[in-house]
């Protein structure tokens, strides 16, 4: 195996033949490209993720970062990295050349941020961070702004952050206590405490930006009384040049399970000095203003997961082919025997295939809905896409960051006690990975938007559509007799799905609204189910013509037994093979779970909190 | 909460209400205690555990273990208390007083390790491991063998391993290379080397009794030629002196993901000297003396598992009840509420709580199994209860392990971010407890061990009277108004899961075997949802005559609502409300299980190697 971070063959299988990524090309916003760049930067990112960043992944995690005195050092071997992921021009792969963006589309972005990311997201996450606080400052700052910290935040000169959540606001952004007082200078004067700070202090970039939410004097409760505010570590002069030093300090790091190589700080503003910063937008609309950047970053945990699942994956492939242990069942041959062969171990092979490749489906998938909602000039289709990716969203992040780290519990299994220790790089792709199913919205609350908000989005149009969506790619697979069996499955699931989620949403907007929400999270899975048998059937539908003119025969003709040897033959039969293992064999525990929903018992709502333990 | 490893009240339910300990107490092996005695051990080693084990867990984990020069230096808070821990004569709690044991039953040592191994684990296994080497000695050992070791094995004088694994050989035993030759006075000379050897090298105790594999000279190739030494680290001569340093050494510790202040050594053995040994039992008799530990062990994995999962359900619990976020679902009021008053949490406090206890019960009930197989003096029962423990082994192995290690990341994700951090313990318990599902064999190992011997033992008899069992509690849950529903959904459950596996064993039995097995774990884990089903409904049963005598009304009259503030009834209306939450929620989603065992597809064995990526 050359590498072992993605599968480029999928990658590129997604991309072109499943995704049509080629039909983007029409739209004026990507005509100055063409499938050769496409698959150029694809294919820089993959060799400068594999060459540069992957080695330092596990360096980054035994050295991790030291806190002294307010200041943080990161791991030694980030800082010329850093200059060569910035010098790149890794960050803003999608975001406006104007200001030091690619413009490429959301689209290959999945793919190079899959190398990217999958190869250290501890250091990818000094520069992905810009995405969220550049889109802000684009979309709601003021020309000078603008002028000031873009080109700075997307070209990663500046390192960016986002300071939300207090020790008493997590969730519960409504409850953040951080004050705002308007200076006679139009700035504000910003006093208050945040933890969880990816990244708020270090040491690889001259000054860093941190957008901060906090509540100016006087204003409402809650979450509509919430502010959101540029405050540079540095404070930033209107000729550009710097002025002093902001008192935003960092009081502490958190020692965590992962995650070593980047700081989680806690910040005090203004408890010791000025701690000055700039009104972003409008006063009390800072909720409003994060959330236009909340799409993309839970679509970055979603690929975040999936890209250490995919990793995981990868590294214990390699192994389960390697390592030799036991005889062939039922054989009576002596010699040992890849553990591949053993069907316990397939069959965690084929449920780790099974999710990562539907889960790059399903991202991917999302992230053409963004670039076609962006571009389309048709109002409708600009609705409907849009619609659809605020649907997908919250399935994307808690959906991938779940499954995905199943992938990684499972290609630990794979390797034994090697697996455990730090060996193999398995242990720490776990550890790592696990933050994706709790930060940037717990995945609780990821499923209450879901069941409370995407669900009945535009009168529950926004939902139909998306039901029609998977139906259009049931009514191709019903055209092809392969798949007719496949199709007929999935769309009896489809049907249960609808009819669940039609209840479970009568139920959440009834008096028993605590019971619809007691099941809303798994909802969002048996959803996810459902989609990743989409992703596999749609895949399948792809693969039988191209297996077509491989073999220059019918599929239903042909032994594929025969025909293992050819690659590419292999990699389609593959395709259906896993759509036709994920409908036969998972299918029918999500069918079980819509039956729990229906159930939709209450008696853990009515048991009492002291019955939990005694 | 008073304590946060393991809920006292439920401990004595599940002893004393569900498992009738006290008819233990007819039984000759156990007729000098009495319940007052059986309190007082499980009284104490829960105060010594919490006050002295339990304050060692975190600092045993930051500190490790030091490796130098060959020695290896265990965390220093150990060493006091080691010498604590022995003089309490925690170790052998179910072994024969003659050497050095306590005799208690296995019973009432579940109640008792819950809080030892609870508190800490890696610390309790200096002490743990001695079970396994001495009731080898014990059963196999000449009478001078355990004249020399057993009590200084038992009473944890000496420290104890054990020496299977090698580089080439871990889950395939068969494999393994290192020598034995017979030297002149009969003992051997070990020649080979060992890695994941727990505690192969500390400085806790003067002396460590290695018990190793190893292949004399002209044995059989494969497990037939396997004989088990006794190999001390330092010889003991016949009057119980010490002799030479035998040439057994550690030649490095892993680095691990968790269980850090245990020692996983790689040991050499006569690679720079004598290394000599005592054969224990017969030549090639290894795999068969070995195997007389292994239910014991598979069972204390288990329980690790389930103590894990249990202390850390009791931190996500005691967090849910203090941690204020966000206001009540559907309230008008503004202020904020205990995060377990949110239905998203609440529904994973009642799954952890439905695991935890579930599994209490299971692994007691396996314990009563082995007490009783081992006092009865009727043959026939002896033959049902030794049947039941070889069946059930495997599943209390998988089971506990896998979804006691859900039930950490379940915690975590209920403290949120601060769940990542070393600053709760949780990401702790979740490190730990993941080696559960990986050592002392693999679940895999166990699944085909389920699959492929235990469903068929005595010809399925043993099956049958497992299921006979659970037909047992539910014919008396028939008989409970209250209980009726769940009791038929559980009686069509069993019935579905025996049609199963009647299926799945022919499969496994036919031309299609690595079908069969493909689906052996899938199998299990099935089971094992079954006999958590089973276990709950029981704990109905107990609860509500239990309960009847509470309130002096029948159930069904009352509003339970009405009683919560009554701490007794509360418990037992939670038994209630967690069966009727499994049986309804849980039982659908198994019988999706089933039915994907039912279509056996094997779509994953046909896809070529190459298919899994390119």
């Amino acid at each position: 195996m050359a590498q072992l971070i993605a599968d480029k063959r999928d990658i590129d299988f997604v991309l072109y033949e499943q995704m049509d990524c080629e039909s983007l090309l029409s739209y004026p916003e990507f005509e100055e490209f063409n499938k050769k760049m496409f698959d150029m930067v694809v294919k820089e990112a993959r060799k400068f993720s594999l060459k540069e960043i992957l080695p330092t992944y596990a360096e980054g995690d035994r050295e991790g970062v030291v806190f002294e005195n307010g200041n943080v050092k990161v791991p030694k071997c980030f800082h010329k990295l850093y200059e060569m992921y910035t010098e790149g021009e890794w960050l803003a792969l999608v975001e406006d050349p104007e200001f030091g963006g690619q413009g490429l589309p959301h689209l290959i972005a999945q793919a190079a941020f899959e190398y990217i990311v999958g190869s250290n997201y501890t250091f990818a996450m000094y520069g992905i961070l810009a995405k969220g606080a550049g889109k802000m400052v684009e979309l709601f700052g003021t020309d000078q702004q603008k002028e000031l910290f873009l080109k700075n935040i997307y070209t990663g000169v500046w390192g960016s952050t986002m300071l939300l959540t207090e020790p008493e606001a997590g969730s519960d952004l409504g409850a953040l206590t951080t004050t705002a007082i308007k200076n006679d200078d139009g700035t504000y004067s910003l006093k208050g405490s945040k933890i969880f700070i990816s990244n708020g202090e270090q040491d690889i970039t001259d000054n860093i930006v941190h957008p901060v939410l906090a509540r100016i004097e006087g204003a409402p409760e809650g979450t509509k009384g919430i502010s959101i505010f540029i405050v540079p570590k540095i404070w930033v002069n209107e000729d550009g040049s710097f002025g002093d030093h902001n008192n935003i300090v960092c009081t502490g790091v958190e020692e965590k399970m992962g995650l070593h190589a980047s700081p989680t700080c806690s910040m005090s503003l203004g408890d010791k000095g000025m701690c000055r910063g700039l009104l972003l937008g409008e006063e009390n609309k800072g909720m409003e203003i994060m959330f236009h950047m909340m799409n993309d970053v839970r679509l970055e945990v979603g690929l975040q997961a999936m890209t250490h699942a995919s990793s995981a994956y990868l590294y214990a492939l390699e192994y389960a082919k390697e390592r030799k242990q036991g005889r062939e069942l039922g054989s009576r041959e002596q010699s040992q025997v890849t553990i591949l062969g053993h069907p316990d171990v397939r069959r965690m092979m084929i449920d780790m295939k099974a999710y990562v490749d539907g889960m790059r489906s399903f991202i991917y998938y999302t992230a053409s809905c963004i670039d076609n909602a962006h571009c389309t000039k048709n109002e409708d289709e600009k609705v409907r896409f849009s619609g659809m990716v605020e649907l997908l969203t919250p399935i994307v992040k808690t959906y991938c960051s779940e499954k995905g780290f199943d992938v990684c519990v499972n290609a630990m299994q794979v390797f034994g006690g090697y697996g455990y220790t730090k060996e193999y790089p398995v242990e720490q792709i776990l550890r790592d990975c696990k933050i994706t199913s709790i930060y940037e919205g717990s995945n609780g609350i990821q499923a209450m938007d879901f069941l409370g908000r995407k669900l009945g989005l535009n009168k529950g149009v926004v939902f139909t559509e998306f039901i029609n969506e998977i139906n259009s790619t049931i009514n191709k697979a019903m055209e092809i007799d392969d798949l007719k069996d496949l199709a007929v499955k999935l769309s009896g699931t489809v049907t249960k799905l609808s009819e669940t989620i039609v209840n479970l949403g009568k139920t959440a907007g009834s008096k028993d609204f605590k019971t619809g929400f007691f099941f809303a999270h798994p909802m969002l899975m048996a959803t996810g189910d459902v989609i990743m048998a989409w992703m596999h059937l749609w895949r399948a539908v792809v693969a039988i013509p191209a297996i077509e003119k491989v073999t220059k025969s019918k599929y239903s003709d042909i032994d594929p037994a025969n025909f293992l040897k050819n690659k590419n033959f292999a990699f389609y039969d593959g395709q259906i093979k896993t759509a036709e293992y994920f409908i036969t064999t998972m299918l029918p525990v999500t069918e079980g779970k819509l039956k729990s929903i229906d159930a939709s018992n209450d008696s853990a709502l009515k048991i009492g909190e002291n019955a939990f333990a005694s």
